[in-house]
């Protein structure tokens, strides 16, 4: 799909099953569905699939990451080569993240000011400087068609003034990023604004409602499993969504597992991203209707059973013998297919919780969720 | 394809260009077109490959590994799961070399009498035997449509008594295994001799006079391609293949790059196997209609050229500059990629020899291969 410049940013809401609720967005590279779970593309790849198969799995969006981008290839190159979605054959919407959390993950000898942030590249050492300006800027290079704006993710434990100072920086940074986006992006084009407030509710509160003031096409909830807890998560989310617009997409980032993402739709949110099903691969970890499997596990040594009987996914057809051999032979494929049978678990996961949601029933089907994940917890690895 | 046990192993010569020769191979699990390249699938998988896409590059026959498969997982743990065709989802022919080569180049320990050789595993250390019996029965537990012979593969540089110590244990090993296979193999299945000998011509006709006196249902020109060059190999070639007989198939082991198979084809042969295409992505080259190209190379960063315009491989319409972005930051699509385009490539090549054969001008397309691979040498890698 080509973009279509006559679209502009909005959020529908379908139907709602309590505070959970089903919507779409409308971007100008097509429609997400949410609840939505954004596989993450990293370096301009979703790791080891195919772009076609991201797609087939039931994505309708994902997650490209701004730092990682920045500095390899570079988000000029990527403009001159026709933007990120060519670049990287995905054609249906992409959200940046604006490479804030990375900076604070993976660069060396950071300095955080007023003006920004600057940064030794993990690459290659390079002295790098990432403003609120750049970050759009950046975002707007790529061509993104959801932007966050440039936040300081604060660390955890912070203490109450820690948290509040942080927030405020951030906040400052949000204006400027709203004052660049508004100069520069596109017809469609959306930014974000970011939650911040560790674990205080009522800075939560407070870092909401100033967003609110600035208004942003969505409003995300960051800072969060970073440390705290699931309980202190869901607290967080919980005391953010009271306050955020029904008219706008809420997103808590970098979550989660099956059970985080019952527990937060049961609270309002609407989008997801993690590396969770695409890192797994390297930690041989499937993710299935039955629960989740360690594939380097003895006992699927002879197992004929196909990984997943209950998916549509081609790479879940694969049975768990075959892939015990390859994860323990570190072959290639074995990455490719469990990473491509987890994409589509979230994918058909965030179906049935559209479905259910729709129909009614989501207490039900989350409770159904989280027990098969209770009865199947991740397993040892034994030696075969 | 299912087994189909009702055809027996046939080679059925098509038509014929000066030496070269369009064929046939008839096997249980469905036909053989030659000249044919076999991609490499060591350990149960063609590296970063999905079978469906090793299918559709157009490959009828594939090649693995009896010395990885005995170790890892086990052949009786193959035959347990029904065999190496269910296991690895292929359904098309499979070769299973004997392992005497593996044993030379990766075990440990090696030491090698009349009875056969026992090494060390080179996983887990362990005490392995390997004798022409064994071999057998280990290709027939996976289930192979052409098994090898177990041979001594001749160290390079060999003296002529060397050569002839080890072409004459050879021979012995070959006779056993045909006896094992004999009360072994199911119908159809066929099992090829190998012709040794070193760099002396008269060597490798005494090698294969002795072969043809066993009566094998193929045979294979072994030991080349070890350090004697191109020139030394193509004379071996030629003074085997004068001898060998025009109703079997014949099969250059471990060779090789697209000029090798345009000037072995032309001296009579009509199988190869190499892992040149499945390895060259660790090594970030692409083989192309327009020659080999070296991705690393700083001038593609921006070349947004697909990767082989003249392909019809869905991998070869990637930009380069993609593509340099994914080896560059050693993403597994890269690999996926370019092992895809590299496997169709070699299988394209074949398809238009055999066409050209066909109608009589594989001279002119032979030279047409060369002078695009003599004009774009492989590159040296240089700094983005």
């Amino acid at each position: 799909m080509q973009r279509d410049t006559t679209k502009s940013f909005s959020y529908d809401a379908k139907a709602r099953d309590g505070a959970a609720r089903v919507g779409a967005i409308t971007t100008p590279h097509g429609i997400v569905r949410t609840p939505a779970f954004m596989p993450v593309g990293t370096g301009a790849t979703v790791k080891a699939m195919f772009p076609e198969d991201v797609e087939a799995s039931g994505a309708d969006i994902i997650l490209a990451n701004t730092y990682h981008l920045m500095l390899r290839p570079g988000a000029e190159r990527i403009a001159r080569l026709g933007g990120l979605h060519k670049f990287m054959h995905w054609e249906k919407p992409i959200l940046t993240d604006s490479g804030g959390y990375q900076v604070m993950s993976l660069a060396k000898l950071r300095q955080i000011g007023e003006r920004g942030v600057t940064f030794q590249s993990h690459i290659d050492g390079a002295a790098v400087e990432l403003t609120p300006e750049r970050a759009v800027e950046v975002q707007c290079l790529l061509g993104a068609d959801i932007q966050m704006v440039l936040d300081e993710c604060t660390s955890y434990p912070a203490t109450r003034q820690e948290a509040k100072t942080s927030l405020d920086l951030s906040l400052r940074w949000a204006e400027r990023c709203k004052a660049a986006f508004a100069a520069r992006a596109e017809a469609g084009q959306a930014l974000f604004g970011i939650v911040q407030g560790s674990v205080y509710p009522d800075l939560r509160e407070e870092s909401a409602r100033a967003l609110i003031g600035i208004r942003f096409d969505g409003y995300a909830i960051g800072g969060l499993a970073v440390g705290e807890g699931q309980a202190a998560m869901l607290d967080m989310v919980e005391a953010t969504n009271t306050v955020l617009p029904k008219d706008r997409p809420r997103y808590l980032m970098g979550v989660g597992t099956p059970e985080d993402l019952m527990e937060s739709i049961g609270r309002g949110v609407d989008m997801f991203d993690c590396v969770m099903p695409t890192r797994s691969d390297r930690h041989c970890q499937a993710f299935t209707w039955g629960g989740r499997l360690n594939l380097r596990n003895a006992r699927y040594a002879e197992d004929a059973t196909p990984l997943d009987p209950e998916s549509s996914c081609p790479a879940a057809q694969y049975e768990r013998a075959y892939l015990h051999h390859l994860v323990r032979s570190g072959e290639a494929l074995g990455a490719m297919l469990l990473t491509y049978a987890n994409v589509q678990f979230y994918q058909e996961l965030m179906a049935r919780t559209r479905e259910a949601i729709s129909q009614g029933r989501f207490a039900s089907f989350a409770d159904e969720v989280r027990r098969r994940y209770r009865e199947a917890p991740a397993e040892e690895e034994t030696d075969a």
